[in-house]
């Protein structure tokens, strides 16, 4: 009854997710600009979530913060005034960031500005320019192939002026000014993996913790790739201190398997955590080493925050085709792929929040357990046989020195057996808490 | 020649080791009672061991030392007056720290107290229940399946009262006071493996020892499993500082294959010496991390204690069909297995005896051994070359910082040729000994 | 092209060690007398190296430098005056130090002093006996079969006198006094792969590295096995503090793989730099762990020095049938393998010269590349992923507490990239240059 409850839920938030994934999909986005507010609008209808808008020009480290980027309309039309291409029908048609130009011109001199991916003749590729100033059109190679000779009229519609930088960030005070970050990536536009399966896992990561009692505080942010990451570190560089634990959010809504990339520092209590979650979920999945490339995990562990943040995800990007093309959308994205990472990242939280450290009261010969009632007290045959040992494993590891993952690491027990095992030892006093480990 | 003294005395040891066990069978022996003294006196007639009474009541750390169990006869009789089941025949039929009965029951009323094993139906399970008052007969499946519906009578001439807990200790005094413990459990009745070789080659190995050098003390305890342990801790916490090796001796009677279960410290001298033993015996064998469920090694390796205390026997308990049933029995254990368990503890103990520091007396550039006559000076043509690089090694790595172990272990080189080249370094006066090793 | 260069480069070194070899080849060498001081003159014509001369008598640690031998002449006639065995002919045939004599006697009282090889009946072997007076003929197995009964005359024309040992060596200074030290034995008579090839490389390594710009000073060793280690290590301790890393050079020109043994220290700078060049060199390799056996690395590896001294050949000593014997001849070492082994010394010294610390001085997230120029600047396609790879990694990973090697072996790539992508850093002020490891 409780799996199936289980399951149950499961499909209802995977099914929620995918909703919000569909109501994001239609909407243009960038690094700036109004897509970016729309979005925001659209997930603060799940979360109460602040947004910030930080002016062009603003310095931020090394970089700038760029002019802000709109577009209304784009297309090419052919000689009978025919739109061959047209930003209504995709906004990926566009090369992002481009700058506005309406003009007539040969085939020849307008191909030097069309994207296609001949490999993949019928997807249109997602393009972007955003610290060159160019335009640009992305097409099905298809549709570039049957493109006739002659005149076209080139229209972009679009301004790149002063204005702002928007993100949006949530954040929910837990006991202790500790906090976890989750950070994902909203400046893709029509991209469902890549961009809005991370946006919706962490909105709905958000409001389903908003309901529990935190032992830690929790960040959300919502931000442009990169330039994002930069200025929200820039401009909160005195809470990055506070940051304890952190996953980048992305992709997580495809058929692959589930893929953690290790933080900078490699050993951290987040690689541990998620390492762990992955290898008692019974299903297959893949841990990469850190390196300086991929999403925002560049900047937090850039050497000088060097933030214990690692990426969480489905199949890296650049590793399935569809990556940043038109096949990565309603259809590649699935509500049951959804469901399973936002429960792997809930398990991930769940060992967070109860990875304390506890010592063994009775610690010369085992207590007997016996007469507490603590033997075979837990459960069916199996578990009971398992709990037992989390019991003796939870006394004879807990000298103050390691906390429950540890143990359960050691024991190679999941964690959430241990974690029961402990509740147990801790109502019957024979452990106690302490807050940090002991020196031996 | 020497090999062949080597395999005779094998014999001899290993048919000695057998006599014992053969002697010590037919005993009813629990956690308390005559039988634990009838063994210990048997065991008294091979070593001059010490025993000790500890009264029923004795709080031992969160344990309390139960009453004393005894037992003069018990059966069960079907309506025509014969025993069906008959502790004079097994001691394993009667459910071990049965309270006193005798009653008339029904069969329905009576099979709630039988105990069978139906996947292996000719043999009799050991059961028993030490800390439930209860009463209950085990017997073969078969039997079982036989007996009639009607009365019963069920007759149990046991007494539960207060009493003592027995176990004996046998103390060899060396050139330290830091000393060796070998512990074994003497709580079982007529169970061979699981009990009786380990009483057995303690016994030998304590005679062995008693007419050698010893640098080290040795402690050899014969007790109860489990409240034994943490009976003799708590009676004797202010020795335990003393161990500084130990191993809890069981299960080395039967034709599995050496394993050794590491000690909690996981890489202590013990568990080194014992696995380079192993490595280097030219036989099958396995390495068990520690686990808190096992032989007294959970007590001597609990948290309050964390002794460097391993366990080494041939096949686990648990791990052979036979263990706790009637066919754990003189057929299950052979002399030649036990003699081949009892070499690896001697050669187990020559490791911790002459695993010392040396300090290299002209540690700038190679001696001439030639003109020392120390190329070539030892045995055949193949032992030669080993002899030599073993001098090389034992020349090159002896800089304080290592012990003759870690020389075997970085040569792969057996002890035995390390330590006999020590020996002729230091008798060459290229060696001198240290007591502690120099901190780098 | 710069490939086409670099293999004719290739070819042309390969030839001139081969050339340097064929004209040694001749000389009858030993641990002392003139066919070192005809050696060493040999490669005066090369590198301007000094040579050393150290009386018989003079104490050397353990050891006494010992009498110097020379040889004139050496055969043995038959019955009909002709000459069965010749040193004229091949140095080989003479026991390596053998004292004088001239004396008829039977072919059975020769034959206690003629060494063949049965298994490889037509090759002389090559056999000494440096500190234990004797005389000998060393002769193929074939020709010793066919030696018919009767009378011989033995003749040896040699002289074992009070004189010298006598070495080279060739010191560059560079820009700091500390000192890779590069050491190759000179001791063997006619053999290629056991001693020329070792001197020809060393020889014209420190001819390269003559005219090149030095970070690290550079000492060049040409000394007789063992006692000339010994005997260098002895007459210059005050100096070996400055050896931060080393190699000895020995069989660098037969077909085998390169073969690289690791100093006693296991991990040190050396150590890591020669596996990063053997591992990214796309040929089959072999790394072996320090043994106190070997070459003239037992001596720098012993306790009282323990520098941090590899080496880097290619078959190991003992490990090929034509090793000790007249087949280690010129037809055994080819320039192509002499020219491979070049190659790998001269990357070794590139990764030691330029394996230096940095700092990234836009540590908080990443600097923007493009606006420098600096992404995409570097190759071609497939390079320039690479080198933007590397510019990543150097920077992420330029803390302070990690060289460039450590770099390189982290991200995988290889040292002339990582020092590629520093190189264009440095040059844009991303990276700054540290002396010393930062302590974290």
């Amino acid at each position: 009854m409780v799996r199936d409850l289980e399951i149950q839920n499961n499909q209802q938030i995977g099914l929620e997710m995918y909703r919000l994934i569909s109501d994001l999909y239609p909407i243009c986005r960038s690094i700036t600009g109004d897509g970016v507010r729309k979005t925001l609008h659209i997930v603060q209808q799940q979360i109460p979530l602040e947004t910030y808008e930080v002016p062009t020009g603003t310095q931020v480290f090394d970089w700038t913060v760029p002019k802000e980027w709109n577009v209304r309309d784009a297309y090419v039309k052919n000689r009978q005034g025919e739109k061959v291409i047209d930003f209504q029908v995709s906004n990926l048609h566009l090369l992002n960031y481009s700058i506005p130009i309406h003009k007539q011109m040969s085939l020849s001199e307008l191909k030097e500005h069309l994207f296609t991916i001949p490999d993949h003749p019928e997807w249109i590729p997602y393009r972007t320019s955003y610290y060159k100033e160019n335009w640009g059109f992305c097409l099905s190679h298809n549709i570039l192939e049957k493109l006739e000779d002659g005149e076209y009229e080139v229209y972009i519609d679009s301004s790149l002026e002063d204005g702002h930088l928007t993100y949006g960030e949530y954040y929910l005070p837990g006991e202790t000014e500790e906090e976890v970050l989750f950070s994902c990536h909203i400046c893709h536009p029509s991209l469902c993996n890549d961009n809005l399966s991370g946006i919706s896992l962490a909105t709905f990561l958000a409001k389903n913790l908003s309901l529990q009692q935190r032992r830690y505080s929790y960040r959300f942010l919502f931000i442009p790739g990169t330039i994002g990451s930069i200025t929200w570190l820039a401009l909160n560089e005195d809470k990055t201190h506070r940051i304890k634990h952190g996953l980048v959010v992305s992709g997580v809504g495809d058929a692959g398997k589930m893929t953690y990339k290790k933080s900078r520092q490699g050993d951290a209590e987040i690689d541990r955590a998620v390492i762990h979650v992955l290898k008692h979920a019974g299903e297959d999945f893949a841990i990469e080493e850190f390196s300086p490339y991929g999403y925002d995990e560049r900047q937090y562990c850039s050497p000088g925050f060097n933030l214990p943040v690692g990426r969480l995800g489905r199949t890296p990007f650049g590793k399935y085709p569809e990556y940043h093309t038109s096949a990565d959308n309603l259809s590649f994205v699935k509500p049951e792929y959804l469901a399973n990472s936002f429960k792997k990242y809930l398990e991930v939280v769940d060992v967070l929040e109860n990875n304390k450290i506890y010592i063994n009261t009775n610690p010369k010969c085992e207590p007997q357990l016996g007469k507490r009632g603590l033997y075979g007290s837990l459960g069916g045959e199996q578990d009971k046989k398992m709990s037992e040992m989390a019991v003796l494993w939870v006394l004879n590891l807990s000298d103050g020195t390691r906390t429950l993952l540890d143990i359960a690491n050691s024991s190679d027990l999941d964690f959430t057996v241990i974690k029961d095992a402990a509740s147990v030892l801790l109502k019957g006093k024979l452990l106690k808490s302490i807050l940090e480990p002991i020196n031996i």
